[in-house]
Formats: C-alpha cells, structure tokens, sequence
C-alpha cells in the first residue's frame, strides 16, 4: 500500500507520521549533544527496529530496554551497548548471562543484595564483568533503593568490590515528573532527582567509587535543567512518539505528538446522541479513562467530541454538549484519535502504519512479549 | 517446557489450566445441547485455533468472530461456518465478498440501510448470497437497531427482499448482563432480552418472513432461562475462559476460572509497605481498575494483598490492612494473578502456556490485529 494515503488503510490502524517521529528524535540527540551527555534513548514506547535505528541516529548502539525481549529483539538485529533497565528478574539471570557473554556490551540493573548474590554465583565467561546499573529511587516511588537509606550506598559498595562484576553506574527514573503541570514542574522534579543523584555521586567518591550516572523521563529530558549536564547519561523514551499525556504535562504541545489511531464511524444511534467507532481498547487501550475531558482519547479536528466508553471494540462517541448532527459523521467516515498515553496505545497493535504527509511508506512491526 | 511445572516459566506468562477449558467448553455444548439450541461459540476472548477446537467439540464449524483477522485466520485453518458479528465495517465490505465467496457459509451483520446498500452494490459471484444477520439491540446500547424502532423492522424487511442477500437471521447481544449481580439478575436481562428477540421475531412472522434468532452473552448463557429455547442460537464466548469479573456477576465460581497470569516479586519497598511485581498493564491489562478490593486482579491464595496499581512493566502490591511479611515473599517468588477481565489480559499476551495439573502440555498462538 506504499504511496497510497493513509485513508485507504482498513481501520482501527495504528499511523506514524515519520517526519514528525525524526524530528523528535533529532531534537532530543542535539539537546544532549549541546549539553555534553550521553542520550541512551528508551525502546519501551515503540519497540521496532526502524525507531530505534532514527533514535540512535544511526548508531545502533547505548539504548534502553524494559524486557529481556527486547533486549534479545534488538541483539538479535546488529544493536549492541544494550541496558536492561529492570530490576533483575531472578528467573531470566541465564539469559541475561547468555547476552552479556554475546553482546560487546550488555548491562543489567539491579537494587537488593539478593540480586548481586545471584550475578555473583553466575560468573560470566571468558573472564567477562557483569555490568551493573544500581537502580536508585530519588522520589519516583517504584523500583529502586531509596537514596535516604543506608543500605543504598552499602550496596553500590557490595556491587563495586564483587568479583567478577563492574559498577557501571546509578541509575534514577523520574516518572514523578507524570504529576507535573507545566515546564514549571517538571524543572522541579528534574532538579530534584538530579541533585539526589549528584549527591549519591559524591557521596560514592567518597568511598573512591566513580561510575555513570544517568536520569530519564520523558518531561525532564524535554526540558532539562542546567544541571542535568553533570550527569553522564539521560534515558528518555515516550518522547520519539509523545501523547496528549505528555501535552497535558507541559513535555511537548500536541502538534509535536506523531502517532494517531485511525477509526471510523460505524453506528448512528440517535436515540442515545451517540456515534458508534471501530476502536475499542483493543485499538486505543484503556488508558485515559476518567483523565481528559475528552474522554479516552482527543479525538483531532472535533473538539467537542468526547469518546466516553470503550469495549473490546467498539467506542462510543457523544458530543460535550447539544445533539450530534449525523450528516458530519456518515457510516464509513474516518475520525482519527489522538492517544492520551502512546506507550500503551502502541502496545494493543501488531503494526504501525508509517506516513509521510498522509501517503503511507512502510509497516514498521514491534516485538512482543518478555 | 512441555511436562515441566508451570512455575518454570519466566514471568509474566499468562496460563491456561487445558482441563478447565475443556469443562467449560462441555459444559456449554451440553447446556446447548439439552436446551436444543445451536451454539455458536464467540472467539474473541482467545482467538486460538486449539480453543476454537475445544469450544466447536472439534468439528471446526459453526464459530462467531469479532474481527476480520479472527474470520480469515480461522477461515485459512480449515473452519467454516463463521460468523463476523460487527456492524458491517464500510472499509471491509471487499474482503467480507472474498470470504463470501470461498468459504461455504460466512455471514456478516448489518444494523443500517447504508450497509445493506453496500452490499447490494457487490453481489457476489456464482450466484452466491450474502447471508446477513440484523443486529437487534434489546437494550444493551451498543450497537444494532433498536428493538422499539419502526425501522428495525423495515430494515429486516429490505434485507429480505434484496437481490443477491438473505436476512439468515436476528442477532442480539445482551452485553447488558455485565451489570447484573447473582443469577436472579442474570435471568432477568436473558428474559428481556429473549423475548424483546422472540417479540420481533413474531412481527417478522407476520409480514412471511423466517430467519434465525441468536442471542448472547457469557453470563446469560451460562443462566439460560427456559424461553432460550425458542430462540435458533446463542453465541457466548468468554466461558471457556471465564475471569474474576463473571464470578462478581455470578456467571461462575472463582474455581471456574482457567485463567491466570504468573508473576513474581522483584522489589521489597518496606518504607512504601509495598511489593514490587514483575506483571504492569503489558501483563495483565488495565481493565478492573476501580472495581475489585483487591486491584486490578485477584491474587490468589492471598486474600489480604491487593494489586494497587500497574505501569507498564511492574505492579505495585500491599497488604489490605497491617504490615507486609517480607519473609513470605522473598524476591524471586513467584505470585498467581486471577484477571479481572480474561479477553483484557488475554489480548496482551502473544503467547498462552497451557498447562494440565500444572505442567506445561503446550503453547497456543492467538491472532491479533483486525
């Protein structure tokens, strides 16, 4: 279907303006480029080769992965210097060996003694160092250990005297910055989760440890602060694609959002002032639900639709206020959504439908699974 | 894996227990059977040719599919008789005529006169039919016309007498089911529904026109109530799965349920009296949200944890009341999730793990897409 406008594809469709995708990804590799550290971009979001190519400038190499997966997709297509970024699952500690004994550079994460413990019994081959990120919680409230407790320095300590295995360096997710309303926030968080790194830096010098240090968000890496200069390296993702999520945050305004789910009409039901769409959230997800005014989605061009309720595959769209006129929205007519969150929209599809000013040129497939 | 335990597996991994499938698969067919209505079993909640096997009693005939992919996957594995039961999609009406046109009976489903022009400008070739089913809403509100219209009627009416296409029959979802609680409730939306159905199948009677009747949904179907054997068909699907949310509405016991999806402890957060788990909304969905005490799932052998929240990739767990016992969940430790909403937490997953007795027998493949 190469050439043909993005209309022509049978919907719901996953669409991907590329233009829109490149200069994301472009803006984010200057940014760090200006600010001397190194982007290590998120593959979380998309999961395809051809992004994570665009968001490597090419490189192929220094990205982020959420699941072993991914990890194995990317090794498996010539990518290399690969971080999984997950608190070590303590059933895939042989894959990950087998990776790290594969890859020029494969690097683990981990935040509890137990899981040092279990690198340490597993040695790498061919005298091969585990690399090791230590997962730092600087007010995310997720994984981590948190940067107030001892126990967070005891087990870089532990990590960088273990035989066998390298402190490569500490690692923060701000995802605290999701709360944040405007560059006025996000400026906050990021300075707060930076200076908590910082100091967990020095404190580590301290003790004669040096090692990376790297943060990552989609908000804080689109508005950094001075001080993220200091860091070796940022690990932002959403933002190749961005969603009204990251509009409403203050991260991007929704022009910059590249990714839309296409669906069409294909219900009147006057009765209830509602029209019938062939998303559902197996097309747009269930994210959203109860976060805009709009409903599950923004839906582009009609702002006073709202999609207030999806099933498997059905949506059901009615108007903020006043009655629907029908004759805007025959059966068959196209109405094209706009994702509150694209990672989780992105997640429901088998394809992406890839565009350049409308005309369709090319299928980029993701992987799935752990 | 096959004969190795289930707790093998890495996580998360949705699982299948193949004997609970196969007692609510028989016992369905029986039901049907007894009451001599034809079941027409809905695919949408696995979308597995090794389901469908089960669910047909192995004669691969006679199925109801949500999705076009659904129809020709099952189509190009040898099943006939296959229902496309979505309000005829104006982008499809081309492949909908190839299906038509090499299988020996595929039926689709209109709820509006500009559908039916459609087809009435492709008539199939050799002489074929389409065969058409009206979808009637009984007061579900979804889709379909609405019973109490005049233009139900008339729309019956002209299927019947266009050239080229036959009204095969009515069919109504009583979707409406999930709001019920207990079997008394349950009986009375299968009533309503039943006779709304049998009320228009007698007006279609009076102006010389028979077709067939479906109605359907897990939770009606599973209670059928005694005028359901007037009606021709019925067409649930959840059941061979069932799921937390159709023991809530008391299709089932939780004891029914066949699915689950394993996950396992990656973080102690004493400090948040929080577990971390390795099962996020890319494991188990987002549907449930707001409606379980216990989260997003049922955690199974564990009355007092509840699944707080989901990111993509790890799920928050703490205790209902008091404080955690860190000691009863040692990283690494694996954690069974009962889904709110099995089609939700099938369709993340690209691969089911089924199990008999808790070792592995096989892996079955859904399709995806549309």
């Amino acid at each position: 279907m190469e050439g043909e406008p993005i209309s022509a594809l049978c919907t719901p469709a996953l669409v991907l303006d590329v233009d829109k995708v490149k200069i994301n990804a472009q803006k984010m590799i200057d940014r760090y480029q200006k600010l001397g550290v190194q982007l290590r971009p998120h593959m979380k979001t998309h999961k395809t080769l051809e992004c994570a190519d665009i968001m490597t400038g090419g490189s192929r190499r220094c990205i982020v992965v959420s699941t072993l997966a991914e990890a194995c997709f990317y090794a498996d297509h010539g990518f290399d210097d690969i971080l999984y970024a997950y608190s070590l699952p303590f059933d895939k500690v042989e894959r990950c060996a087998a990776l790290s004994e594969r890859l020029d550079l494969f690097q683990v994460l981990l935040d509890h003694p137990d899981a040092l413990e279990l690198l340490r019994k597993r040695p790498l081959r061919d005298g091969r160092q585990w690399h090791v990120w230590m997962k730092l919680d600087c007010g995310n409230g997720r994984a981590g250990v948190l940067h107030s407790e001892p126990g967070a320095l005891r087990l870089a300590q532990d990590i960088a005297k273990t035989e066998g295995v390298e402190l490569t360096g500490v690692y923060a997710h701000c995802g605290n910055t999701y709360g944040c309303r405007g560059v006025e926030q996000i400026h906050a968080v990021a300075q707060e989760t930076t200076d908590l790194t910082l100091q967990f830096m020095e404190k580590l010098k301290a003790v004669g440890i040096s090692c990376k240090s790297s943060i990552g968000s989609t908000p804080s890496c689109s508005h950094p602060v001075k001080d993220m200069a200091q860091l070796s390296e940022v690990h932002p993702g959403n933002y190749v694609f961005y969603d009204v999520q990251q509009s409403t945050i203050g991260s991007c305004s929704l022009e910059d959002v590249a990714v839309r789910v296409l669906t069409r009409v294909i219900g009147h039901c006057p009765h209830r002032n509602q029209l019938l769409i062939d998303c559902g959230w197996t097309g747009i997800s269930l994210d959203g639900a109860g976060k805009l005014p709009t409903g599950y989605a923004v839906i582009e061009g009609h702002p006073n639709l709202k999609l207030v309720s999806v099933t498997q595959e059905h949506g059901r769209v009615e108007p903020m206020s006043g009655q629907l006129d029908y004759s805007r929205y025959p059966l068959g007519s196209l109405l094209t959504l706009i994702p509150y969150h694209s990672c989780a929209a992105a997640a429901m599809h088998p394809v992406y439908h890839v565009h350049s000013g409308g005309r369709l040129v090319g299928k980029w497939t993701p992987t799935r699974g752990w």
